[in-house]
This record gives structure tokens, sequence and C-alpha cells, in this order.
């Protein structure tokens, strides 16, 4: 571990006790035990993390947008030109991006961050500008970024961490935005999972099959040209990573510090999670797996990360979206937890045996 | 069909027009082509149900949970208590059960059915007074009910369904509690699946291995002595049904007769949805399924009626619990057809080829 990344702040484990008293807590509810399914163990989950039971019910919620463009993409690897970055952040910047409509659904703030965009934005717009490079370098032919940069994009997802919980946010949710990322995700899964690229490979935001077999040559290239070590995630981000995958590993590892969980979203998000694990595994215990994305390489980290998703919705847009969908069934077990009625306060007496 | 249930109301289809006019302005919104998922065929079909692109956000959201109590549970067919379905709508009544902290979390408003309570409810409780049985029969023994009470506990579904809506409910969703239902669900599935009650039965809210065998052969038995007409929905549901199941048909009747659509819970409800579904086959076209149970008669149900859940998490509660989870996920389906800028609107271009 460099001294740069010794820098970063300590994540404590959960509470053992207070998800413990969940656990108990959940057998007295008035409902069969076992009942609500996986709803009871993130309950407890949630306990632990919050190092109380009840856990108190987690809101305000606030989602991070973080924006990056990608050097990659100069190898045809998205039907997408590198200007739409920018565009769909002044959408979320403006409200009226999918990210946008789905945390009105649910209650959530939204900030986007320009984190690593490669063209101009707009003056005005509603955006945290906290750029470290504009967009990446193709990394088939040299590192994606230095480890300079990669390392300042960590602190950027820190340091956003730490002001929207200063804020008051209680529950945070992964977005991402950036033309050609889900390359660079399936790169760091491959890295980080051991995988073959062939295997955590999809088509993103809509490449055809000649595309998504061009993106797998491309990442093959790369992990043969740079041999990236798994175990130096800050190497591994500088090397084929993008700065929003940086940023959100730093994200995630700041709202570990701080006692509060991360919904996460799809594979630019769980390729983030590997990079973040890697420099502390103690941060899994924090994420909640919002949904399983329909690209591949978002299966193959949740594997490796343990985690379980909560809905399967065949998404695969990104900004956040799955994660975000999913807030209001992580509100609900803990809402459980604290609302209702034991068999004791209802009158109705113990659960039968066995159930 | 009988001059009875030749009453209940004309079930429109949905408006092709407007569901397609979804699907082409899907195809509009800044975002892939597809990258929604399961929501864009949702959003699609919410806009042929209430006529209209884009669809309306479906609020407000109105649970109907319908109470009664099972006969057969003389047959020791679960472990709990016939008094604990008065006490279970004591508690929801109170607000302080499941449904109810679940129905806080998403916004919607519960209303308590007695359709078929055996025991006396305590006086002053907040509860729709409209019982047709006081508890079914022993259906291993004769009818659980008349047809008449069978009509008529239909007719209490409708007119609830009517009701929510006059007074503003624009999503409805299902909800039922009695002790011994998922016995007289799992016997509705077999009649009108054709399935053998051996892959339909599980041990709803606790039987151990050997309750779930006694809960097989009482329906098997049951089955023999009555050799219900799967055409003939109102006797079938005389004879091994129960008051709620006739009433929730009748409920999901009156909805989609009223163009608003149901989110259906778990076994009880999916049960119902095929007795729904032979008194009139249009019902479906306006039923949500809103999880998958772990009950597997609620899967039998749910294949057999083509529909395909939107959240898996192995809930097997009841009382409309996983259906209520399901409500942000359809109104976010709907707001995404309405607040999302358009590829046009944004200034970003058209979506390119093949996304």
């Amino acid at each position: 571990m460099t001294y740069a990344v010794a820098t970063l702040p300590t994540i404590l484990a959960p509470e053992a006790d207070a998800a413990a008293a969940a656990d108990a807590l959940q057998a007295q509810l008035t409902k069969p035990a076992g009942s609500m399914g996986r709803l009871e163990g993130l309950g407890a989950r949630l306990a632990g993390l919050y190092a109380a039971c009840p856990p108190p019910i987690p809101e305000p919620v606030a989602v991070a947008v973080f924006a990056g463009d990608h050097g990659v993409l100069a190898q045809g690897v998205s039907p997408w030109p590198q200007e739409v970055t920018a565009q769909m952040v002044a959408g979320v910047a403006s409200g009226t991006a999918v990210i946008n409509a789905l945390a009105r659904q649910v209650g959530a703030r939204v900030r986007v961050v320009d984190v690593g965009v490669a063209t101009e934005l707009a003056p005005g717009l509603d955006v945290d500008r906290r750029r470290v490079i504009d967009g990446t370098a193709d990394f088939t032919t040299g590192a994606a970024m230095t480890r300079d940069q990669s390392l300042a994009a960590v602190h950027v997802g820190l340091d956003v961490a730490n002001q929207l919980i200063d804020d008051g946010a209680r529950l945070l949710v992964t977005g991402d935005l950036g033309i050609g990322n889900t390359t660079s995700s399936a790169a760091l899964v491959a890295v980080f999972t051991g995988a073959d690229p062939g295997a955590v490979t999809g088509p993103g935001a809509g490449s055809d099959a000649a595309m998504v077999a061009r993106k797998i040559a491309v990442i093959r290239a790369a992990l043969q040209v740079h041999r990236p070590d798994p175990a130096d995630p800050i190497g591994v981000l500088a090397a084929v990573g993008g700065a929003e995958h940086a940023a959100l590993a730093g994200f995630l590892i700041g709202a570990a510090a701080r006692r509060i969980p991360v919904v996460l979203d799809g594979v630019i998000a769980c390729s983030s999670a590997l990079a973040a694990h890697a420099i502390d595994p103690g941060v899994t215990a924090y994420l909640i797996a919002g949904h399983r994305s329909s690209e591949p390489g978002a299966s193959a980290a949740l594997a490796r990360l343990g985690l379980e998703p909560l809905l399967d919705l065949g998404l695969r847009l990104g900004e956040g979206s799955g994660a975000v969908l999913a807030v209001p069934l992580v509100q609900a077990a803990a809402r459980l937890l604290r609302e209702v009625a034991t068999f004791e306060s209802a009158g109705i007496g113990a659960a039968p045996a066995g159930t």
C-alpha cells in the first residue's frame, strides 16, 4: 500500500450486537418468522451498519453521479459520440434525465460531479466541478491516467461522500455517466476477478455483436500491455479505469468510514467497488447491491463481493437508475423493525413453534 | 355463465394506440433504447390501461386487505390458531401490522375488510365490516360456502374497488389475511391450472414438512369430493375458496372495469386472479404481478396468467406486503414517460442506429 492510499480513512466493522438484536427483534414481530424474506437480513445488516437496533430509516438519500470520458472511445467501443457525456451532465444538472425522474420518485437528491469529462460544460450548470482530467487517455496505447490523477479522483469521491453526509444524507447511492465507461468497467472486472474479458464484457449502451467483440479485443490487448496488479488498485484504476471509477471507489470508502451504507448501481459501480475492496476490504460490509444489471461484468463483480442484488429488471442504463429504484426496499427493511408491533405488544401471544 | 355473474361489469381492452404511442416515446427519451428493461414495457402497458400517453403517475394508491377464516383449519393445516385472523385484522386497523409500515413507505392508504372472519372483532375498530360468512366450512366435508355466499363475497370486492376508486385511488393493491388461506389458495390453483396439488402447495405461514403433506392430502381429498369445474368460477370459489378469495376476484374485476390497474400480492391474490380470469379473461390485462412469492402456487398461477413479477425477494407474508413494495416501480415506469427529456428537447440529436 502506498503512502497516499494510507491517508484514506479507516473503516470500522459493523456492530455485531446491533445486528444480532435486530435478528432477535425480527422474530418477535407480528409475522411468521422469515416471511419477509430478503428484507429481514437486510434490516439486520442496517442495524449493524448504523450501530442501532432498530436502525434509523435510511433517509435523507443522496445520489452522486460521477461523470468522466474515456480515451478508449477512439477504438470504436461505443455507438455514441464523446460529446454525449457533457450533454447528459447538462441533462442531469437540469433535472430532466432518467436519474432525476427516479430520484424524485423515491425522494432522493441528485448531485452530478464532473470528475473527468473531456469536453467543455456550459457555464452556469448546477454541476460540482472537480475535474481531475479532461477525459482519460486511450488505455490501449498507454495508461488511462497517471497515478496522481487516479488518486486525486479517489479523493474527489471521498470528499463528495463527506459533503453529502455533512449535508444530512444517511443513505448514499452511486451514479455514473461516461460514454465508453462499460469498456473500462469490464477491464476492471477482468483484473480484479481474474475473469476472461470475454466473460465480463457486454453491449453497454448499445454495442452490436461486432462492437462487443472489439471491446473484448481492446481489453485483452490493454491487459497484455499494462499487466495491472490487482493488489495495487490505484495503479489498476490509472491503467484501465476512468476518473469516475476512481471517484466512485473513494465515494464508497468515504461513506463506509462514516458508517453510511451505499446502494450500488450497475457495472460501473460494481467494478469500482472491486477497486474499493482492493483498497480496503472492510468497505464491502457497507455496500448494498441495488440491482442486477444486464451487463455481465456486474454479476461477476457482485459474486466476487458476495453481494446479492435486490432488483433484477434487466436494467442497463447507469446514472444510478437501478440503485435508486432499490431505495424504498432498503428503507422498508428498516421501517419494519421500527414500526411493526411485536406479538407481545399486539397481545397475540408467541409465534407457534417451528414457524 | 349464471345470471348473477352476468351482472358483473364489463371490462374493456387496453387502448392499443396509447400503448403504441408510449413505445414510440420510449425510443425518444434520453437513454439507450431498452436500457430501462422491464420498466419500459410496464410503462407502455400503463399507457394502454389508463388510455393516455404519457400515462398518469399511478397515485393515490390504496391497499384493500380482505380477511376471512377457513373451516379447513380443523384439518391441522396451519400452526396458527383461528383467533389470529381477528387479532391481525385489529393490528391492520390500528396501523401496526407489516402492511401498514410498508404502505407508509410508499404513501399508500390501507383499508381492511372483514368479508369472512369467524370470530368476533372488537367494537370500534377501523374495519370495513362486510362479513358474508363467519368463516368458511371445512371443505373436506362439504362446500366451503354456498354459491350465494361466494357471489356475495365477489360483490363485496367489487364494491370496495369502486369505493376506493370513487375516493380517488388510481392504483389498487391486493391484500389478504386469513389463517389457513394458503390451503384454500393451493386448492384454487390446482383447479384452475390443472396442476397436481403436490406441485402447488407450500408451507404458507410456517407449516413443517408433515403439515405440508397433510395440506396436500386434504386438497386431494377435497378435489375428489367436489370435482370443481374450472369453467364455473363461482362454484369453484364456493367449493374450496375463501370469502377473501371471492372478494379479491371481485375486487380485480371491479378495478379493471374502471380501467384501474391492480398490483397483485402473493398466492392468495394470484389464486383469486385465476378465478377472476375464469369469470372474465379481460381482467388479466389490468393486473401487475408485484412479486414472486416463495409459495409454489403463486408461480404456477402467474405462469398461467402470463404475468412476470417485478420483485423476487423470498417474501411469503401476504397482507399485500410484496405488492405494495412494487408500487414505486410501477410509478417509476410511468414517471419516466412523463418526466425524462427526449433527444430532441435535450438537443442531443437522435440515438445512434442500432441502439
